[in-house]
């Protein structure tokens, strides 16, 4: 092994896990660095924030999923610098890892358009964290005003607001919402979970804008039909802890969700390439870096484009094309072969909205209403990894389908100094 | 409602819910108060602690739990104070809340035998943070070995010491050594997994001190048998973020776990009433409070006898029949009734140590082996509450046998300041 070109991949996503799948068949040592311990099956991260999966349920450990590639080495830890010029990347500092090409997979945060101290009251949904958090302060929001005395608390715990209108918005917005209408009711004596506001407010002027409007305009009228306040034109201005600005009006709310806008990771930077507003890497055609060939970006920390010329869409399909399609060049860099160009299959985009509700822009066509969703169940349990999760998100879901409950109502507590729910059992 | 006497329960474990639970039939208004929104089935803790299941797997959420019990009322919050005096509790510290009757069911923590600086070094498990906390040392310290270069560091981090030689060490020690030598020896390239030293130290004289003396050494000859160093008359008598000092003898560890004696809850000196050396309020024979008829306590907060005399363990079912009792006496009492003094029905003790072992203490004989395991197996699936738990955990459990695979190695970042896991995903 000692003679082989090194690839280094940052990142155990989407982008990260296909690379170094697609590297199988290459003469190279490979090593995937991740900050986290698991590949995320992120399509389905909105069920964990609400309630309706663990953790467990969509993710799997990296190194589980690359047991059965003994030329692939995990490292667990978080890439602080790459250093392009003498091809190393450090880990956690100290550390430093040679390579000889480089595939940077690392992905986005959520943006606030510079209003970073934001993100305290609204936070975002990209890591298990993240969905541990969201889900701790829906889930307290209603405990809290099951014992508020006050009307005026009681309803500010009792609306939900959520930013952005895009794919995430609007799945959270509708579990957010079938949740406090179906789920909790019988839970709680004092407060009815059924008159919960949950809003949904886009800057822009309609719902999922990257799918076509009559879609979108589906998703606002279904939304609707399930009691969500969906509001457009109207960009957020102001968030505090007793609620937020949005076009132009005060909502108090204890509980305001971010889905709106990513930064590229900032890794980018690094490689002295230029960037995009969104600190994405504008990347050859063949997704290497101009100036550092032996250096691919690939999913949400790059700026990817379309036949069309249009950048495309910070999904899974993307990512993982992208990150199969940087392997098979680096292999064709160390057989002395010239690389290709990326082409991107798209093979659709789908957005559910609640039970029996989902939109879906395929090739093909576009769907609605129930097909949709049955297209979108069939096709995320078919691209869940592995047989476990595959087996017990079935069953969740089924168990949740025909009862309208969803099981998976824990509350761990994860800021220690803010927590009423303290981290040690009384019973 | 309103002319109704008052029950408040203070603890969602086994005696809380199965008091709340037998005060269906009872004319009184019931308030259960816990600090977590969850019931946790605690005899399958150690499985979360070491990734065999998700921690929804073994807890459901106490509303819904109570959700057909109109007469209960849930409050998520810490009682900070009982005023037997008034008739009130204090929760979270301003809220106060009157009864006319209270049974206390608040469990207990782990001891450190006055050496509380211990804790950062050597966790306990009680709770679902707990398990969390455990699970996430348990699997970084083999990231890390994997990223050792000191070969004695190496060796640190691969020594897992487990203090305390009752039912959880025991059940620690023997899932431990198992997902070691069976479970993640494929996922990494450096370290040999199968190479860790597991030892379980017990200060006394044999393992599974409440069991008799021939189960305790089957279990000992089991655990050894799967490659764990079993060491009794070793009391620890330091502990460092270096290692463990055990029987005179330092060894060098970086992770270690702590099974080893129980403190009552704290909330038992607020009754003036007799407590004996672990903090456990010694009760009359009707499980009521010396000084405090109206005062039951149950489970791990108080000190049970049973026929004989001898103080009852600290299991599930002594809660949950303890529990049960004080419901039926305080019924008893608001019908102007005599109470009625508590007798234990014993149905057995059980310990798992692996794959095909694990004792059994039942009132019918004692059970080693597969035939023992396969009860305990069939008695924890049954008594696991709710359809949904049962089903998903089957699964988890079949998979793992077949396989030897466990699925649920998810490292979520609880202490932020130390993670080397970053909550937030790279990929």
């Amino acid at each position: 092994m000692r003679g082989l070109p090194r690839v280094v991949i940052i990142g155990g996503g989407f982008g990260g896990l296909w690379a170094a799948r697609a590297l199988r068949d290459v003469p190279a040592r490979v090593t995937v660095i991740d900050r986290t311990n698991h590949h995320l099956f992120q399509p389905l991260l909105y069920q964990v924030a609400l309630a309706g999966l663990a953790p467990s349920d969509i993710t799997i450990p990296i190194r589980w999923a690359l047991r059965r590639d003994p030329h692939v080495e995990v490292v667990l830890g978080e890439v602080t610098r790459i250093d392009a010029v003498a091809k190393s990347v450090e880990v956690d500092g100290p550390l430093r890892i040679p390579y000889d090409y480089l595939i940077v997979a690392a992905g986005a945060r959520h943006a606030y358009f510079g209003r970073d101290e934001w993100e305290r009251y609204a936070p975002g949904l990209k890591s298990i964290d993240d969905a541990l958090e969201i889900r701790r302060r829906f889930l307290l929001a209603f405990e809290r005003a099951e014992r508020a005395d006050d009307p005026a608390e009681r309803d500010a715990l009792s609306t939900v607001v959520i930013v952005g209108g895009g794919p995430t918005g609007v799945e959270l917005a509708g579990l957010a919402s079938e949740i406090a209408r179906k789920a909790l009711p019988r839970d709680f004596r004092r407060v009815d979970t059924r008159r919960s506001r949950i809003l949904l407010v886009e800057a822009g002027p309609r719902l999922l804008p990257t799918f076509p409007e009559r879609l979108g305009e589906r998703a606002r009228r279904d939304l609707a039909d399930m009691g969500v306040e969906v509001r457009t034109g109207a960009p957020v201005t102001g968030v505090d802890d007793t609620g937020a600005t949005v076009g132009g009006e005060f909502i108090r709310s204890r509980t305001v969700f971010w889905a709106a806008g990513n930064a590229a990771s900032p890794l980018g930077r690094d490689l002295g390439a230029p960037l995009d507003r969104a600190g994405r890497v504008i990347v050859n055609p063949d997704l290497s870096v101009p100036g550092h060939l032996e250096v691919f970006v690939v999913g949400d920390a790059a700026l990817m484009t379309g036949p069309d010329g249009a950048p495309l869409p910070g999904v899974a399909q993307v990512a993982m094309q992208g990150g199969t399609h940087a392997a098979h060049n680096i292999g064709r860099l160390i057989r002395f072969g010239p690389t290709l160009p990326f082409r991107y299959h798209n093979l659709g985009d789908m957005a559910t909205i609640g039970r029996n509700r989902a939109v879906a822009n395929l090739p093909v066509g576009t769907f609605t209403g129930w097909i949709a969703w049955m297209m979108w169940l069939g096709i995320h349990l078919v691209k869940l990894i592995g047989f476990r999760n595959r087996a017990t998100v079935l069953i969740q879901w089924a168990y949740a389908y025909v009862t309208f409950q969803r099981g998976v109502r824990l509350i761990t507590a994860h800021d220690r100094s803010e927590a009423r729910v303290a981290p040690r059992a009384a019973g």
